[in-house]
C-alpha cells in the first residue's frame, strides 16, 4: 500500500462524486493539465487547467502585488508547459479588496502583463470581483497539436530524469522570505517552460513541473508509476548558485531547499536511455538546456547516493502534517527540519 | 456619450494594458463567453468563460453551501448557454475555510455535481486550497460547431426581445433572504439554459444572459449596440408566479423584481422580425418556450407603456451607487428604492 497523501485524499474525497466528462484523456493527478479530446477521430486536443494562489498570499510568501499577478499566470502555464502545450490564452478572475491601493492594483496587472508577454500567450478575459480578500484564480487553456501530450504517468524503470533548469530557488526564497535572513532575498521571478515543454514532447515518457519542490514532484512520479530514483553522486550541484548561497547565509544544509514545498516551476521529465543522445543533440541545437538528475528505478523512494533514501512513507509523513503545512512560517520551518530528520533517520538506516 | 458603468470602467482600466490574444474574436463585453479560434481555416472555435462567487457569499445571499456549489457551475454554464457552445466541461477551484463542516463540504461538492448532470456536463479538474474563507471559482469550457457563436453585438432596431423564461426569481430570492418576509423563500435554483442556446443560434442576433436582472442586461445591450428597447403593454406579466407571490407578500411592486441586480440567468436575445414566425414553431416542435417581452428601438433606454423610460443615465446611475451595491442587505434595500425612483422620475417628464 502507497500511503496516503492527506491532500490527495481530500482531493480524491471532493471528486469522487462528480460527472467526469466524456472525452477526458488523463485520470485524477496523472497530468499538470486536464487533457480533452475535442473532436473525435482528430488529432487536436485541448489542455486547460486552473490554479488559484491562496495560502502564497495568505501566509505573506507572495506579498508583492507584481509577484502575485505573475505567479496567477505562471503557475498555471507551467501546468500547460509539463504536458507540452500550446498556449491559447488565459481567464483570470481576481477578487480585489476593497481598500487595496491603485498602485498595488497597477502592480497586480503588470505582474499578469509581463508574465503573460514573457511566455507569448494574452489574456482572453476573466471575472472581477471586489471582497474582503484578495484572491486570485487563473485558467490556462491551451492546444496540443498531434495529440502526443505528455503526462505523469509512462517512465520506466532504466529511465533517465532530467529537468529543465537548476532548483532550489522557490524554497530559498520562502526561507529568505520567512527567516528573514540577512542580505538580499533571492530573486522569484519563474518562467514556465512552454518552449521546452514543446521540445520534450518527442523524448519525454513522463512530465511533471516542480511546482511543490523536488521531492515531492519525484514522490508524486514514483507513486503514479510504481517506481523510485536514485539521485546522482552530484545532485546538490543542480540547486541553483543564489539559492546555494541563500542557504549558506540561512545555514541551512543546501539539499534542504529541494525538499521544501515551494517549487521552482522547472519541468522533471524522465527519457529512455536509448533516445538521451538524440534529446541533447536537439536541445543543444535549439539552445535549451538540460540538467541531469538521476534515474528511474525499481525501489521506491528517492535514493541519494553515499546511502540515503527517502521512502514513500518518510515522505508521505512529511506531506501530512497539515493539509496547511508550509504555508505559514512556523509550518515550512517544522517542514524543513521534520524532513532533514526524516532524511537522518533514513540515512542511518 | 453614453454614461459610464464604474464597474465596467475598472475593468476597462484593469485590461488595458494587458496582452490580447491572437485568436479571439470577441471585443471586451462584447459576449458573456470569451470566443476562440482554435485553427485558422476551420470553423472550431472555443468558448471559454470564468467566474467566480464572492458577492453573494460574503453577503449571505447565498448561504447554502449546495446553491454556491450550483451556482458556481451554473454561473459558468449560462455564459456558455448566451454563446451557444456545447460545454465540454468545468474546472473549479475551490478554497475551503479550515472549519468547513464535513456536511457543509458535502453538500457543495453536491451542489456542483447536481448542476453539472442538469446541464448533462462534468468536471475535468480544479484546485483544491484551504484558507481563511470560503472562495468559489469555476471556468467552463465549450465549443461552438460551425462557427456562428451568438454575442450580445449585433440586434438592430425593429428586432424582436424575448427570453427563454419568465423573469424575477433571482430579485425575488435576495428579497426574500435580506428582507426576511413571511412565508417559504422561493426556490433560486437556476438551470443554464444550453440547449436553447443551441437551439438560437440559428435565430437571434444578439444574446445575453440574465445574470444582473433584466434591466442590466438591457442597459449592456443597448450600449453596446447603440439601441434602446420598448417593452410589450403586458411586460410584468413575464415575471414569474412565485416571484410575484413573493413581492406581493413584501409589499414591493412586482417589477422592481425586474430591475433588481440579482438575475434569474434565462437568455435575454432579439431575432428579426422576418423569422420569428419559424423560429416559434421550431420552438414549439423542439418543446422550448419562449417569452416574448418588446422591440428593439431607436431611442436609447429602456421605455415602458404607458409613458415610462429608464435612460441610460438613470440606469448607469443606479447601477454606479457602489461597485459593491447590491451586495449587502441595505444596499439591496436602497437599490430597489433608487430604480423605482428613478422609474417614478423618468415617467413624470
Amino acid at each position: 500500500m502507497t500511503p496516503l497523501i492527506r491532500e490527495h485524499a481530500l482531493v480524491e474525497q471532493l471528486v469522487s462524486h462528480l460527472p467526469r466528462c466524456a472525452g477526458q484523456r488523463n485520470g485524477l493527478f496523472e497530468s499538470d493539465a486536464e487533457l480533452v479530446q475535442v473532436n473525435e477521430g482528430t488529432s487536436l486536443a485541448l489542455a486547460v487547467t486552473t490554479d488559484a494562489i491562496v495560502e502564497e498570499i495568505e501566509s505573506g510568501l507572495y506579498a508583492d502585488p507584481f509577484l502575485i499577478g505573475w505567479m496567477t499566470v505562471m503557475a498555471n502555464m507551467s501546468d500547460l508547459a509539463a504536458v507540452g502545450a500550446e498556449p491559447l490564452g488565459l481567464l483570470i478572475a481576481e477578487t480585489l479588496p476593497h481598500d487595496m491601493l491603485p498602485s498595488d492594483r497597477r502592480a497586480l496587472q503588470e505582474g499578469i502583463r509581463d508574465a503573460a508577454l514573457v511566455v507569448g500567450t494574452g489574456v482572453l478575459g476573466g471575472d472581477t470581483n471586489v471582497g474582503s480578500h484578495l484572491h486570485m484564480t487563473g485558467t490556462a487553456i491551451g492546444i496540443v497539436r498531434g495529440g502526443n501530450a505528455m503526462s505523469r504517468v509512462g517512465c520506466r524503470v532504466g529511465d533517465l530524469v532530467y529537468a529543465t533548469g537548476p532548483l532550489g530557488i522557490g524554497n530559498a526564497f520562502a526561507a529568505a522570505t520567512f527567516m528573514h535572513t540577512p542580505g538580499d532575498p533571492p530573486r522569484f521571478r519563474p518562467r514556465a517552460r512552454i518552449r521546452e515543454g514543446l521540445f520534450l514532447r518527442t523524448f519525454a515518457t513522463s512530465c511533471m513541473d516542480t511546482s511543490d519542490g523536488l521531492f515531492a514532484t519525484l514522490d508524486q512520479l514514483g507513486r503514479l508509476n510504481g517506481i523510485g530514483f536514485h539521485l546522482d553522486q552530484d545532485w546538490e550541484g543542480k540547486i541553483a548558485p543564489e539559492a546555494r548561497e541563500l542557504a549558506l547565509r540561512a545555514g541551512l544544509p543546501p539539499w534542504m531547499l529541494l525538499c521544501g514545498p515551494h517549487g521552482e516551476f522547472e519541468l522533471l521529465f524522465t527519457v529512455p536511455s536509448d533516445v538521451e543522445q538524440k534529446m541533447i543533440e536537439s536541445a543543444a541545437s535549439e539552445r535549451l538546456p538540460l540538467w541531469h538528475l538521476g534515474t528511474v528505478t525499481e525501489e521506491p523512494g528517492v535514493t541519494l547516493p553515499r546511502g540515503g533514501h527517502f521512502t514513500p512513507v518518510a515522505l508521505a509523513a512529511v506531506q501530512n502534517r497539515e493539509v496547511r503545512a508550509a504555508s505559514e512560517v512556523s509550518s515550512f520551518l517544522d517542514f524543513l527540519r521534520d524532513i532533514g530528520e526524516c532524511a537522518q533517520r533514513s540515512t542511518e538506516r
